[in-house]
């Protein structure tokens, strides 16, 4: 490895964490078998998935037709990633059996040329590369290619990569820039960032030419996409043109976050994979311009994005309406890979703040404290009654499901967070950078000296984290502690022994010196309530404040406050109280005084002069990561402020 | 007449008002001939009607096919009956001669048995009477029938009368309570009301028996309506099934004001004017509680009812968005015909307050000042930009429309505003109810004696009414004069005296003596700038404040204050002013200091803490119904109250 900057192998990070340790293990005792469950149709009242008995029909060892959606085949993908991922801290070999069972199963569906896809052999043989727009050939592939590196890298077993090396070089052998290839990528980008993974588990610098090709050929004019059936037949709706594919430009000459908001950031990862290998100025100018956009302009304060569900996609800038936001869980999950990417292009604890603001908000609330109900929409306000208008809010499900018919989310968060060990540090020869304040013990090479290191914490509940260093010699080497930017005030010692005023670097704090056996750094990052307003373009949040402490976003739940949350108003200058609670899996909770209108003297009329006054009602807030856990009910994250 | 309450004539009603008169004359010399235009598809840039063209066709005087709506004639049936109202005021023998000659292009439209429409004679001939859901095959007869009443009221010309006799007969006697007869009444209701004009135009009993079937029918359960091939094929769509249509009880069982805004109007008013005739208790109770529903629960402050596009419908009770807003001018519209009706069953200001609501606020805003453009559908908060947002706004449109392919609004206001005079005014043998303050003169009979009454005003903009009585001899009768319940403060004079503490019966100050000429009543309603806010459960308007005056709803604009209107909060105790100005063709704007974020400092965050602070701006309000005569921008009813 150059001198550059990368993440520790999973291997190599072991997570020791009050708070994510038991989610963790939650994931490999219950959610991965349960998903399996759900991925045999085996959950009594889910939608069923059929994804594994279309694999079971594509390899001749069942009868029936394809069912599902056309990418079934990614959940499966996912799965085997997730439980991959799960086996290396959670060693398991009835499950690493089922995998290998599953694995033959796979290898069995592949057919003679390599092509692996059960939609296109089951149910449409003859319509392979026909509908690059919506028939998720590559995007399924893709998944497949993230699967066989994880399992691959979790058991060391083969098998999976090269079936799926068979695939890949089957598509290089159809699709490319040479005269005789079709010239085309796929409506939903995913096998770029999967070729990169390919690449790097294999040093084939085939699959890096071939995600460079997806990356350059999108949005090349006239876009493909449009020219496809699937535009031609009928009244095309615009919606579902180029820009929902984010094709309606070069990938290099995009200036915001358009269309369909997972594809959006599936493209960005693999952007950024392939920047990560090539250095290319360009698309590095067009990540840190699309960056900017999708933080600055377009992302919900819990770090979910795509505002709108027609689409999926994003809308114009600072449109962020709370309770009709689609904020899909995957485009969260989608946002820290490719934050977590844009971390590696260079350390700024911007990318960071962001990664964990999706991590401890918008992802989290897609999965219940059990584990086996999720949400597909994260919207910021939920009124159940209004579920009534299925016009506009036909998406949002006021409860999590068991599964979902398009089950993309579940099995997304459980790779999300089995992987988890990734994203907590970088590293390149001289500087370990701790990204994330999450208990955890990893061992790499610094300096060319093997060091231990330590972090423990009680975060995000708790202020403060130490972390303890142990160089197997003393050694040269820094040490670059993230100041999160929701951070105002922290106090650091080394050794005990303040320091005063250290100089960030882009948000980080870099402790450069010779670190010896029992080093000892103790870091307080101050944690009040904070109330947070959004930018004054945001109409949806005007008047409005959000409450926040640490990295963790809250909310008002029903079962705490009753209902009408609407008409909770926080008094100028209220005073919030935080108290570490037992409930909900342990969390902080926030209480304190607001107003409500005096309903009760309000009478009939519908309309009336203002006046009528407000009394005083005590508010109690969780994190919106945990809401819906406890009974069904309004939720809001914005709080209106008098 | 016995002595029931009952409406002026038209022709006994002459407006002279400096709110109204031009708007009427407009309508005479601008609007009804431009609407004409339409109708015959010579509006360049309009979307084309077609309607007098398929009466072509169907006479046989023209080759093609039937194009527009199904319902297109009823269009060409409101234009008549406006153009007929007009011709009381503005007698003008060009334009006779132009419904003179479509009523002989309309009698070459009927078939020989009767049957008079156009899409059913042109389109499907054989498929009369089977798609009463959508067929709109009553619900045009029943316009027609309203177009020949009004035409034969204002020339005494009998032809189309006669016509639409013969296609009610018709009707007669192919649906009704009989064995031999189909059991069905129309998905849109409105022959309802239609039959009993008709009644009382020709004494004809069978009408208002026809009329009593409808109504008795509807609702009955099984909906015969859910068993149509409308809903039968494929599949149902629950937003269209029986309440959509007010038919999922029977209507004296009916709750709540349920489906489609519009019919919902147009059926309610045909069961006040059936418990006119009939005294129903019934039907009489299940029009309060849905009126107690509707004005109570389900109305905006404008007047405009029907929350939710999808459907064009009522949702839940307090469910009131105000971006999203369907608020179909004819909704509204069918609202006022629905008070007018109530207050002849009892004079009570409620409903004279929901009229003049809607009239002044949620009407009007349907037609621009130079007649010519029009809304469909009425918000009470447009951001322009957010025309991208095509899902949930995509029925929104920022400016008003020179014609629509479902014109249903244009003509609809036409014949409202040309026929307003009957709306003034109502009474019975003893009694003379003034309900609105709207310049006029007219000639009654009261306790048996000729008595004249000129009411002179310049409402809404100023407080004062003046009414001189002029008895043709002294005669004992009352005059009850409507104390609005916006009004919380009125002074009265008789003769110059004035009178304390009068009482007020159900809204109304009832004046009872014996009246001699050159008797004069002065009233003064003040009218002071009022903040008007939301039932606290209505969530969209919670914190926000309307600003009103008298009956006028007030809004910003953008070309009034600049953008991003939602940022603009008034402060606790703002003070604002009102003046007269000759803008918008004369109107009272209401100015003063609010507060607004002070962007200039928040940076390119977006998301800080709160504080940061606010800036005094200054802002100017434009009555509502007004909106949209100048620049194209924001617009919102609602601000923000700090």
């Amino acid at each position: 490895m150059k001198n550059r900057l990368h993440t520790i192998p999973l291997k190599a990070v072991t997570v020791r964490d009050h708070f994510w340790t038991e989610r963790i293990a939650l994931l490999a005792r219950e959610v991965i078998p349960y998903q399996w469950d759900a991925l045999n149709d085996n959950i009594a009242g889910a939608e069923p998935s059929h994804a594994v008995e279309n694999l079971r029909i594509a390899a001749g060892k069942s009868d029936g037709r394809f069912q599902g959606m056309v990418f079934q085949d990614s959940d499966v993908a996912k799965w085997i990633e997730a439980a991959s991922y799960s086996l290396i801290a959670h060693p398991n070999p009835g499950l690493e059996a089922v995998i290998d069972e599953l694995v033959e199963l796979i290898a069995a569906a592949q057919q003679s040329d390599g092509y692996l896809n059960t939609y296109y052999t089951v149910a449409e043989p003859d319509q392979r590369w026909k509908n690059f727009s919506f028939g998720h050939e590559l995007y399924s592939a893709g998944h497949l290619a993230e699967a066989a590196v994880a399992y691959y890298q979790a058991t060391g077993k083969r098998k999976l990569l090269d079936r799926v090396c068979r695939a890949i070089d089957y598509i290089d052998s159809v699709i490319g820039p040479e005269a005789s290839k079709l010239k085309a990528y796929c409506g939903h980008p995913e096998i770029e960032l999967a070729l990169v993974k390919l690449y790097r588990a294999t040093g084939e610098q085939r699959y890096l030419r071939l995600c460079q090709y997806f990356v350059d050929e999108r949005g090349q004019q006239p876009c493909f996409l449009e020219a496809e059936p699937a535009f031609g037949n009928g009244t095309p709706d615009p919606w579902f043109a180029a820009d929902y594919h984010q094709a309606h430009a070069p990938v290099r000459e995009q200036q915001a976050a358009d269309g369909h908001a997972v594809r959006a950031m599936y493209l960005y990862a693999g952007m950024a994979d392939l920047a990560l290998e090539t250095g290319d100025p360009g698309l590095i100018a067009a990540l840190r311009r699309l960056w900017e956009n999708v933080t600055g302009r377009r992302m919900y304060i819990t770090g979910a994005i795509g505002s709108q569900a027609h689409g999926e996609r994003f809308t114009f800038d600072y449109d962020l309406p709370n309770d009709t936001a689609y904020a899909e869980t995957c485009a969260a999950i989608g946002l820290i890979f490719w934050a977590g990417r844009m971390l590696l292009l260079e350390p700024d604890r911007r990318y960071a703040d962001v990664l964990e603001r999706a991590l401890y908000n918008g992802v989290l609330s897609g999965i219940s404290l059990d584990g086996r109900k999720y949400f597909y929409v994260n919207p910021l306000e939920v009124q159940p009654e209004a579920a009534a208008r299925r016009y506009d809010l036909r998406h949002v499900r006021p409860e999590r499901q068991q599964w979902f018919g398009c089950a993309c989310c579940p099995p997304n968060i459980a790779r999300l967070v089995t992987s988890l060990g990734q994203y907590l540090y970088s590293l390149d020869d001289q500087t370990l950078y701790v990204h994330l304040y999450v208990g955890s013990q990893i061992r790499v090479a610094l300096n060319g000296t093997p060091v231990g290191l330590e972090l423990r914490t009680r975060y995000p509940w708790e202020e403060q984290a130490v972390l303890e260093v142990e160089p197997e010699q003393p050694a040269e080497f820094a040490i670059a502690l993230r100041i999160p930017g929701w951070c105002r005030h922290f106090e650091i010692r080394l050794n005990g022994q303040p320091l005063e005023n250290p100089p960030l670097e882009k948000g980080y704090l870099k402790l450069s010196r010779r670190w010896t056996r029992g080093d000892r750094i103790e870091l307080r990052l101050a944690m009040p309530v904070e109330l947070i307003r959004a930018h004054p373009r945001v109409r949806e949040d005007a008047g409005k404040v959000a409450i926040q402490r640490g990295p963790i976003v809250y909310c008002l739940e029903e079962v705490d406050n009753g209902g009408r949350l609407w008409d909770v108003a926080l008094p100028e200058g209220a005073q919030l109280s935080c108290e570490f609670s037992e409930e909900l899996g342990g969390m902080v909770a926030i209480t304190g005084q607001a107003l409500r209108s005096d309903t009760e003297h309000w009478g009939e009329a519908l309309y009336r002069p203002a006046g009528g006054g407000s009394q005083a009602a005590p508010i109690r807030a969780v994190p919106y990561c945990l809401w819906g856990n406890r009974r069904p009910g309004e939720m809001t994250v914005w709080i209106a402020q008098k």
